[in-house]
């Protein structure tokens, strides 16, 4: 199962070339995986999920008002860490605009390393691919 | 007297019209206010500054990897709130870029109202413009 | 007539205050231009609007995560200048959070001063105020 | 030989966890290969390096106005892409804040393939680690 999330390019997205920064991939990466979590009702104010590693891959440009559907699902979920995966589609034809993966792993407030509830695991192990 | 920050405009801060995006005219602002305050030795942990009112007018575009001037003054010292001005020239050529005017309250890390030190406020006071 | 885009706050919206970024209300203000224009179907490659004019004043921050509403209407349409007014509101209490003003100029793709189509100026003109 | 770049983190790269944002740091590593470009003379109009890859593996957080260093070099020059190397050190205590990679190949104006010119190739090597 995947999760979907809809995105509409902005015009501060783009760059001089025409098309999306890459950077700005990443954050809509995040985007999606809030959206994701709002979804499961995963707003947990104690629990924060700074990213250990990011990765993107470019396939093709997104220009701006480029429609985009972002699929997200769960790759890993280990003890201290979590691994998402995203594909991002352009729905004005279909191509894969880019893959991420993004890793992640739990921590309190202050930084200190923590443990995702059981009730969050459970919730995201919906969103493994096997 | 002016405090002077001298930047070159980035290629994310571009938009697909080629040109410095205006949100990040603001950026540029709040960039060379650190510069002054570190200038000053102000880093403070226990106050902050958000804005309650940010204002730019723009008179040339800036493109990719033009070299600015950032010129900051203070306008006003009240009780309660500091006004930043600002203008942005492009060394290219020496055009004026963008005018800002920024108006802060102190605040400490729980958003309640708070004042600056009576030092701070010395020392802002010799960037007023009379 | 007033135009109303919904949003949610993003982390990278966020600053370490915990609240949004005074530089993204502005991008917020876009993102809803753009939503309007669409919902006219107004894309129209060869006009662009870059700001002359930007201006905001913050009334209550914004947190991660916070559903918001933008409101936005137009103030003027002159010859050559359109001023765009926009409130930000919390929907997690109605209380508004930001109000803004954006004067945007007509230019094609070459930055030269360009004119607005009649068709578009026709209908924006339903979402000025009396 | 190592390309460096002095940066100090902004207010507006940090986020609600009071670091800065993962994606910031693929921007501070642009921000940097601009400085090495400038600083070869190999500003060039005609080509564009739009990213095909990005990766970041982060090691210890960085904050609000902490002082760095981008160290950069070129990790592999092929026919018809470019991999460039990042290491960002935290110059208040020297630890690694976050490794980088990222791929990029030569377009021209129009988004078409393109090759770079020998000449900034041959400066380039310099930058080579072996």
């Amino acid at each position: 199962m995947k999760f979907q999330f809809k995105y509409r390019v902005a015009w501060v997205d783009t760059d001089a070339l025409g098309i999306m920064h890459f950077s700005n991939y990443f954050r809509l990466c995040e985007r999606t995986e809030q959206e994701l979590m709002n979804s499961l009702g995963l707003e947990d104010d104690e629990t924060f999920l700074p990213r250990v590693d990011a990765h993107c891959t470019y396939k093709s440009p997104l220009k701006f008002n480029d429609p985009v559907t972002v699929y997200m699902w769960v790759k890993e979920i280990g003890k201290s860490h979590i691994t998402f995966s995203y594909e991002i589609v352009n729905d004005l034809h279909g191509k894969v605009a880019a893959q991420c993966q993004i890793v992640v792993v739990p921590v309190d407030a202050k930084m200190k390393k923590s443990t995702l509830k059981e009730e969050i695991t459970e919730k995201l192990r919906k969103f493994m691919d096997e």
